[in-house]
């Protein structure tokens, strides 16, 4: 794993070193890792305050902490606004540097017809089918497959066993994990008076918009006409489904196993839970948080955050999910209330007449 | 895409063009769109009787509707018995023709010992093990993988990034889509005194019938004995998994991510909605209708809906989901009834001395 | 497949033969079968005593059988201790042998820098990178992809369409099932003022260690730092997500399509079903059991059962579930309820007066 000073990872991370003036900057770091975990050689970060007896006690070599915090600690401390940022920014220096030869290797399986932009890599046993265009500084692993007429923006990647099917379009700077398919066949079909399904051709197709990552088995289906979209930035997570005619806008995160079903139309910034489902046809705001395992039958409005099955307002699943624990005891004093009720009630009558 | 005549359009969907006797059938289209959508090169349809509105202000070049539909649009008119039926079966008019060379392409990995009849095809860095069998205008695709004695009835299609493992028997004009896994191990096992998992090995098969079709990264079971059957039309969407000895009757549809535990038994022509779980060894009778996310815990009859988890008849599940909503003010109504009720007892009391 | 004789079964499940004495040993056996199905050719066993119905009237060639079951049944008895274990160990008998020839076929594109051990079979299309290391007798399906770094035991099997990324490192007697991804990029994003995701680069591995057995299409992400770990023995169903820096300890099963967040902490023997979601950073104590579906938001203290969304205790949650059939009604019986007291409040009051 690459090395770097103190000085470099604030350097990367816009922030002022401490103590200043001195060879703090000097100080080599190999690695990253939590505030209780990190020992002298690795960089930590400090952003949360519940963390702050770990923060004390670590033993970390350099310390990314917020711009304003108060403390005595003597370690190196770079000072951010937003630690967290900066930790990702920093972590960047870490990370092993794949090189890439920057063209076709022998062993590809390139169609005569397809173009291959000056820079990119297409490894041996990729697949790419014609009339595809491959952008600068892409790169395609072993084992992926492109169709015909696929597009791939500069510096996206294509992790192996991955499939991108006919006529699907990838912006730039994507990442296409492993065994992620893009553009598999939408599910549409209709009913013969017998119930055989018949299928609708699925005639549209997939467009990724720059910066889209797709974890590894994620599938998205292509459009039944137009394009699926997902928008600038928006990172889906492993085993992820996005069905036909979904458009999602910029900057989602979907974490895994989330479904989101046709024709669902998704704004920007959208934060799903693991294993969230949507049922299609929906319309879900700008900015809406989504607890895990929600299922959300029906238009969520933005800016606000949804939890349960049927997903309803956070508050309220929460109020929802403490009464369900008094639920069974409930039901008893409800039956008690009944009987004490018409004992009173039996009182009652004969005073009344 | 391929460009169609109205009459083309009327003959695929067995309907009759209004207006009659005119040019009308000479309209040319070239692709499908819903009503809002369509322009005057599109096809539409209008099935569902809410989309009113949109028909009546739809640009399409040319709507297939109820052969009973009242308008006074001007627009050319398709008249069928079931309009979503009728569209799909002219889509395929649009659908862009795939055309394979039907033979063993160089750079193919077939075993010596097995059989690919004519007409089909099998594609560079393709795998097909031994004693397996490639029916007629079977098409195995890049990167698909056919272990020993697997069986590709006539037509089917292997999307890439596939894998059919040992004896896996595919019908006719099946599809398994990119990344689906048909004949994984079953998840067996007999624990040790000690909790150590013993592999109880699967000795079975997988046999899809004619016309199934599996989606992306969808994985199938072989059976602990026997074999794992998916019954004729059947149709799987991406992300499902169908467990060991799993008998699937004919014409189901079971949308994304659902989960089907080991030796379910389901009837035909039902309907699962996405990241629905069933328990093993349960029947599910004839067309059940099964809503998303439900977790269906014993077995269900058919020719009914379900929703919910645990699954409940869907009238009472939707009771249910809208009664939670009252819950927690419920629980302050009870406490309330109690307080209430005390004090008239505490006043009964007294006078009844 | 492979057949055997009673006596071969006796001694692979560790039993005893009924008759003694006479040829029942030479009896032979093609298969294995649950009693209801098997025939005289066929193994079948009896451990639950709800199927002693089955058993009585079953054609079973032979049958393993608890020690001390009184029957009169004439048939080939095995006597065991525990008739499942029996049979898993038993059922190795009738499974194909797969013959490997254990060595790099042609084909196969072995990066010059890795080491494969003696005995080991890397087929045809199979990818290992740079400075990955192949035990003995290990076998590596063609299409599987090992990238840099990567790791095998001793024996471990690498099916086809799966993807070891950089640096993973797989134990001895491991299984990876068909399209299973590990070492798939973590998911974490720190969030800049705009909303935009920056990535967290993954400096992390995984290690799976000796025993364990991945699912189809499963997904185990790398660690950010440190590794993600699967414990000993440990078997992962189809589908399953394991987020980075999860930390399994050995002997757990996990059902299809559950998804384990990030840095989850998991004890020795855990059983979770199909489908169950665990939310990030909690821990679950050792031989928790977690039902099929359950969302799990906060840790579980171990030797208990769970279940639900969110998981409660299994006999609470199961209560509730009951008591849910009854809500619909209880708050109309509530509204009741409060008629009935007002009226006698309205009784009542006068005559305080």
């Amino acid at each position: 794993m690459p090395r770097a000073t103190a000085a470099q990872v604030a350097k990367a991370a816009g922030g002022i070193i401490e103590p200043a003036g001195g060879d703090a900057g000097e100080v080599i770091l190999g690695g990253l890792a939590p505030l209780a975990v990190a020992g002298p050689d690795d960089l930590s970060w400090f952003g949360d305050k519940k963390y702050r007896t770990d923060f004390e006690a670590s033993r970390a070599g350099a310390v990314i902490v917020p711009r304003d915090l108060e403390t005595d600690k003597e370690t190196v401390l770079i000072r951010v606004d937003n630690p967290e940022l900066g930790m990702a920014r920093a972590a960047v220096l870490f990370a092993p540097v794949a090189e890439h030869p920057g063209t076709v290797l022998e062993g590809a399986l390139v169609h005569p017809a397809a173009r291959v932009a000056e820079g990119a890599t297409v490894y041996p046993l990729a697949v790419v089918g014609p009339d595809s265009e491959i952008g600068e500084g892409a790169v395609i692993y072993p084992l992926a497959y492109l169709g015909a007429r696929v597009k791939i923006g500069a510096r996206s990647v294509v992790q192996p066993q991955a499939a991108l099917m006919d006529g699907v379009r990838i912006g730039e700077d994507c990442l296409i994990q492993a065994g992620a398919v893009v553009g598999a066949e939408g599910f549409g079909f209709a009913q013969t008076p017998e119930g055989a399904h018949v299928k609708i051709p699925q005639l549209g197709s997939v467009t990724l918009e720059d910066g889209v990552e797709l974890g590894a088995n994620t599938a998205v289906d292509r459009a039944f006409y137009g394009a699926t979209r997902i928008g600038r930035g928006s990172k889906l997570d492993n085993l992820v489904q996005v069905a036909h005619n979904v458009d999602m806008g910029p900057d989602c995160a979907l974490a895994a196993q989330v479904g989101v079903s046709g024709s669902v139309k998704m704004g920007r910034g959208c934060f799903l839970g693991g294993q969230v489902g949507l049922a299609d046809h929906i319309t879900v705001g700008d900015r809406t948080l989504i607890g895990a395992q929600s299922g959300v039958p029906s238009s969520l409005e933005g800016h606000q955050a949804y939890l349960g099955s049927p997903a309803r307002s956070f508050r309220l699943a929460q109020r929802i999910m403490v009464s369900e624990n008094k639920l069974p005891d409930l039901i008893k004093r409800v039956r008690t209330l009944e009987k004490r009720l018409a004992a009173l009630e039996a009182e009652a009558a004969p005073k009344g007449e």
